[in-house]
């Protein structure tokens, strides 16, 4: 069968970004670029061009921006989405017969041939550009082909002025014949998120360990934390599950199965007679209390991120009023969660096979519905790799529908193809293997993955260096220097980072037993103190750390991220830029907690906007040094002192 | 809005092959396998499980094959093509509990935990498997749910014997749970073509240069000259344009445009007062001569390829009676092929943007039908990168649909997307950059992305070391020591190869002038005749070349070509083999036509079947010379002798 139209010659093809073949969006936020690339042709000789065109997803305008050819069939072109929420992008490419024109009468002309009759097709093509144009333009291009006609063949001079001038170019230019003009098959999708899905910086806090020495933290004890935490600097405050916690099968400390009468169970086991997800634990106060905990949150410029864990104690109210949301066993009892042969009999888990999806993916999504009313913007995900992808592609996208505020952080720590598809179903965030990755090698190779297309495209890390459920064996070994040192790259090498605090601050590292990555005297189990001002704590080192990536745009972003050659394997060095060079860091970080290093780095000159014949200064941003560098320079980091460069680097004009 | 669906828990990415997100199908001959790769995976710890799902395109049967992982989420499964014409498959995986049950019941066995209540969910699996069997099949499962049910807790011997027996697991698989599968949103296509189209062997020939001295030769003069060709060892003879050539702007000797009367021109110039594309022209016979030959080319073992030009002579029939088919220029004359400054009067180029391209497409086809009616199957189509891409598309498709043993080669000697994109619209064979790659880093670099993929899915190479175009400096200065490499290199890195003679085989090597791949006295504007005998001629190396051809399947396909280092620039090694290593050939080539050279080429062993470890024996199939080889060996070759090894290896067992 013919097609409908057979004269669109142009082909395209190769288009990036592109991911799974257009079935998944990828992520920017506001302001951000979006660089397109493409390869456009067509059969024969004749000049092609094409734009991309952009739209929000809800405008039915296209913008458009030119392609520029790059090499070799391939075309570029940039553009900037502006507003929150989802925009479309795609192709159209032509073939440009005043363009082929104008270059086969050019070469013509320098030949010295006679152009009498292809000066009058050029006439023809400028008259038809008159019809598409409107107003002034029409009226000049209508002169422009009435003097194209009068050309007389005997002047060369002249020829070449009008025939090929710029101005009937620019001008014809505004009126391409698309005629036959051909579009790509798809419509590629953007989700744009505001700042924070790409910088941020966050700290997890269990308020219940806000209280006064021996007693249950409040929202309120809680409140006046915020102080500290934004001193810190700070933006995102996360807290594990804030719900009513269940009292069948409760851990006692240190994750023991025979509790004491007192002991305050697991946040995670949500749900109890008080209620499930949508209330609050009664011993930290009430829904207005954390509305107000919120709002003064907020006043210090720090946002609230929830714990999303969808899952049940037996004891949650969903157990006795959808029954059916569970799987049971042939002896009438829920199943609990297993991995065999491991038990974990607190815990029911939902299963997304029930006959009733529809109703539970619905109350699940009014979950989120529920704390957003409260004023909550983002939600760190338990376990998202455990509860079905179509749920969470579905629940993600209608809740960003009208609140295309919301960010979603997946914690999932699992294997590298299930992150990737969480980030392409719709997590604005994800935890990545960071906390086990204190090599240099581990490092270099994993960030350079993350950096790479297409992950930089649709998967934004955000590390840790510790978290409540893993205390790394370096952290555990390496005592303060490792805290400040993994502290340092996760800042840098990560626009968004976190930690889990205050243990991280006062350098907590003492295992359950030896070989575990579980605390000893966990706050998941049981409420801690912890000394704040003790001259041990890192505190200093963080708030600046983190008022050096609020004063560094280069540091927001991860897309510029290059590493250098070391001539020490425990000495690492990075670099991170804006686009136009206007803030260049050099971070040097020497990975040994125990001895100093020290050792040649070799910095691609090029990359950092540097003339690599010309020395520069560097300005050390942790301890106020200054140095002039040139390719090859020595470092020296003591890491009990400062194991540490972060170097602002000023170029000598 | 809900999905219809939501408990479709599989996810199914990253498949491969997949060209253009799907857009274009994979080339396959018949009897070949399709290795598919895919990521399935879901969320959870749940087992999954899924198969490639492949059918004929006219078939409503899809056929089935189980997946096994290889690593990483990706798994992988193979099947086999055995019929002409386009396939589809695509990818059906699901969550498999029972699999699942087995995996968690055999960790509780080994831990001795209580499993009566987990035999019974097991219990449950078979008989609901046992629903969806039939016959026998059904009758065992349900002995096997009732022998579950049976089982005591106590006896832990009987109850690894037989809640993990592989016979019920063998059952079980054959009737897998497929509720909830996820089927991959797309059927991928493969497009199966006979033998012919991965391996064959062709000699292009002027019927016009076999007649007596002096006179235009005619096709039962070429009839003649079957036998010598056939026992050369080729399976196409690929004649250029047999039409009628046109008079107006005709060439005269070496491209002249002042012709003597007597001048034969240009076949490519197709179409004069006595036809066109459809039409024979008059001094070489007519159609039942061609039929003859055509029928005389099969009995001994040849098809006849025919030359596809989509351009007439100003003397064309199409001129007059489909003026419209062609642009008109303001002065009232038909547009000429143009490359500025220069002019191909003598051409009248289609106009594929015509108003009228339904039946310019549709007459363009019957061109290709009335040559299938005559006995023809296989086109070498020139240029086709100057007609419209969207037209072969739909012709080649068309044509494919009702004849699927057609096969067109496309002569597209230009930028590398282009050459790619005519492969994916549908040319079943492609010339290559082969003539003008020379060294050993141009063969090695691009021969490894020829039969990488994605480009070995659907680019065909067909290599040729002449053509009457092209004549390279490398065959003008090396005389016949190069001409020996060239026809080596080709024969042996493509199963599809061709040469251009008897200009070829007779080492013809002077070009029009010194810088120019023109022939002198090129045989597309005169008559030539050739001294066949003459001991010069290297047609008793091309007729052994062949021969090992034929005999060695290693030869008849480039997906395992693999190259070795050698110590030598000079000299290249590279090897094929079988997918069993039932037919292994390593070649090496002494790529300097004026000097012996010698070197050391390391083999990778275990690429090639062979222990590293053990010597074996290699059969030089052009000497006959027998050595015993290792991991490093010397080699010398003398290019004035035999410039090239075609080694068969034979491991000592």
């Amino acid at each position: 069968m013919l097609p409908a139209e057979g004269r669109r010659r142009v082909q395209i093809e190769g288009i990036s970004p592109e991911i799974d073949g257009g079935r998944f969006p990828i992520k920017r936020t506001v302001g951000e670029e979006v660089r397109v690339e493409v390869d456009i042709f067509a059969d024969g000789h004749d000049v092609v061009n094409g734009v991309v065109q952009y739209r929000p997803e809800t405008s039915y305008e296209w913008s458009e921006v030119l392609l520029t050819p790059i090499v070799n069939d391939r075309w570029q072109a940039s553009f900037t989405v502006s507003e929150l929420g989802r925009y479309v992008y795609t192709v159209l490419a032509w073939v440009d017969h005043f363009i082929s024109w104008r270059r086969g009468i050019a070469k013509k002309i320098a030949a010295g041939q006679d152009v009498s009759v292809d000066i009058l097709i050029g006439a023809q093509f400028v008259e038809e550009a008159s019809d598409r144009a409107t107003g002034n333009d029409s009226v000049q291009l209508k002169t422009w082909a009435a003097t194209l006609r009068s050309i007389q063949q005997e002047d060369a001079v002249i020829l070449e002025q009008k025939i090929l001038s710029p101005d009937l170019l620019a001008l014809m230019n505004k009126y391409p014949d698309r005629k036959y003009a051909t579009t790509y098959d798809k419509e590629l999708a953007i989700v744009v998120d505001r700042e924070r899905a790409s910088f941020s910086t966050w700290y997890e806090l269990f308020p219940r360990s806000c209280g006064e020495p021996g007693k249950h933290g409040t929202f309120k004890d809680a409140q006046a934390r915020l102080p500290y935490i934004a001193d810190l600097g700070f933006d995102v405050l996360y807290l594990p599950p804030i719900h009513p916690i269940g009292f069948q099968f409760r851990k006692g400390k240190n994750n023991t199965t025979t509790p004491e009468p007192d002991d305050v169970g697991v946040p995670w086991g949500i749900g109890s007679e008080a209620g499930g997800h949508k209330a609050i634990h009664p011993d930290l106060g009430n829904i207005t209390d954390f509305e107000e905990f919120v709002a003064k949150a907020a006043d210090y410029g720090m946002e609230i991120a929830l714990d999303l864990a969808y899952q049940c104690s037996p004891d949650h109210p969903y157990v006795k009023e959808h029954p059916e949301w569970f799987l049971h066993r042939p002896d009438g009892t829920i199943q609990y969660a297993e991995n065999p042969p491991k038990k974990y009999q607190d815990i029911y888990p939902i299963n997304f096979e029930t006959e009733d999806w529809q109703n539970l993916w619905e109350e699940l999504k009014s979950v989120v519905l529920f704390w957003i009313d409260k004023g909550v913007k983002i939600f760190r995900v338990d376990n998202p790799h455990t509860k079905a992808f179509p749920f969470w592609e579905w629940m993600i996208g209608e809740v960003k529908r009208d609140y295309p505020h919301v960010l979603f952080l997946a914690e999932a720590f699992t294997r590298p193809k299930v992150m990737y598809r969480l980030a392409k179903v719709g997590f604005s965030q994800s935890y990545t293997y960071f906390t086990w990755h204190n090599t240099k090698w581990q490092l270099t190779t994993y960030f350079e993955e993350l950096t790479s297309y297409p992950a930089y495209e649709i998967f934004r890390p955000n590390v840790w260096p510790n978290t409540p459920d893993i205390l790394h064996e370096y952290l555990q070994h390496g005592g303060r220097p490792a805290f400040m040192i993994r502290l340092a790259l996760a800042a840098t090498l990560a626009a968004n980072y976190g930690i889990y605090g205050p243990a991280y601050e006062v350098c907590e590292n003492r295992p359950v037993k030896e070989g575990s990555e579980e605390y000893l005297n966990s706050e998941k189990y049981q409420i801690r103190e912890w000394d704040l001002d003790s001259p041990y704590t890192i505190k200093h080192l963080i708030k600046q750390v983190n008022k050096i990536r609020r004063e560094h745009q280069a540091l927001q972003s991860n897309k510029s991220l290059k590493f250098h050659n070391t001539s020490n394997e425990q000495i690492i060095c990075y670099s991170k830029q804006t686009d136009n060079f206007s803030d260049v860091i050099i971070v040097v970080v020497n990975l040994d907690p125990y001895n100093t290093q020290s050792g040649v780095v070799s910095l691609q000159l090029h990359l950092l906007g540097l003339n690599p014949y010309q020395s520069y200064q560097v300005h050390d941003l942790l301890t106020d040094a200054y140095y002039t560098w040139g390719e090859h320079n020595y470092v020296e980091l003591n890491p009990f002192v400062m194991p540490a460069h972060i170097l602002k680097v000023n170029p000598i004009r």
